[in-house]
């Protein structure tokens, strides 16, 4: 195990935090596609990601998805100790997004670890600052960009994520992405394509043209 | 000046840091529609609000607004202090909707304090979780309600923080708190006057049937 490059603040930890962290941590590798955390889930802990790809998102009553940001090699996922966090009033749920290795840092060591050193309380409200910062970055884009602007962005960003213009996605799919209607991203898509800036076919879409997708995320 | 009251935190301090906070505070009164704090303002620091009201809100690079949340009495104010905050990157907009008096923290010494204090850095911890839960509260709302229900809310909640059915507010301020366009808040009230939920003059909206907004808003 090797927490130590992993975990930002290991070097402002006293030898003994660093041991208790060491026995009371664990790894565990996580499939595609599994939920680690909800509303109703027992609260894992401080998740360290070493490779992988996870997906904080927010679920309706009637079952719409908006995903809030990603989290990838060397971040650090907090709301998966939110039942150990004072004030945090809204459920998120996470999901591997790719096949994802990470340790496990108890929420209860995470407690009380907070509790007793000043580095690491200041390291969670860090982390804290940085989700809000991309909840707001969100809230931005939903209330000033148009939906034209943020379905270019978000194909640009799945085609930087997966390294390749032909994104195997559903319609359905980005459409939880991004909070809004199947119908919505479809009508969209087929404009995209009458514009030469995307081909579909079932189940793929295809950037063609990604300066013209890049020019009108704007 | 007596602070103690009014920071919950305050018996946590050691009496050199309570000595600290004492000389280096002041008490400011700001009268109505002043901005205190936005992205070019030279940061505050930390804000208790002793009695008046205060509107935290995003711009847009063309003028529109969206409030994220309000502080009252005995609440504190935080992204007033959001150049001492590591990872903060958005900027918000703080206004006093009422005369207001607070004493001020300056963010140095919030940022020393949080530095040294285990018991400040958790607070500030738990200050930043509530404010983050208003702003994914506002989310919830933007993706999942439509603003039939946005507006009956606004409306309830605008009469009961004034105590009076009668507002005072053109159908342009309350676009702003909502982060719509005015045309979109003038046909939705003129929707809820026809169903008897609310009467319409120059610069007033009285609410008419309070119960019949309640159940909207659902």
């Amino acid at each position: 195990m090797d927490f130590s490059n992993y975990f930002p603040i290991w070097d402002k930890l006293t030898p003994s935090q660093q041991e208790t962290i060491r026995n009371a941590s664990s790894s565990r590798k996580v499939a595609k596609g599994t939920v680690i955390h909800n509303g109703t889930m027992h609260c894992l802990g401080l998740l360290l990601i070493r490779s992988g790809q996870l997906r904080v998102y927010i679920l309706s009553e009637d079952g719409r998805e908006v995903t809030l940001y990603r989290l990838f090699e060397r971040d650090i996922c907090l709301f998966s100790a939110s039942c150990m966090m004072k004030n945090v009033q809204f459920d998120v749920t996470i999901e591997a997004e790719k096949d994802t290795d990470l340790w496990v840092i108890p929420a209860s060591l995470f407690k009380s670890l907070s509790e007793e050193s000043v580095a690491v309380a200041n390291y969670a409200n860090q982390l804290m600052a940085s989700r809000f910062s991309e909840v707001m970055w969100l809230v931005e884009q939903i209330m000033w960009k148009s939906f034209d602007k943020r379905l270019a962005g978000f194909l640009l960003e799945e085609s930087a994520l997966d390294e390749t213009t032909t994104l195997k996605i559903t319609h359905e799919k980005i459409a939880n992405h991004l909070g809004t209607a199947r119908e919505v991203v479809t009508r969209m898509l087929r404009y995209f394509q009458n514009e030469g800036l995307v081909r579909l076919t079932r189940g793929t879409v295809t950037l063609t043209d990604v300066e013209g997708l890049k020019a009108l995320e704007g």
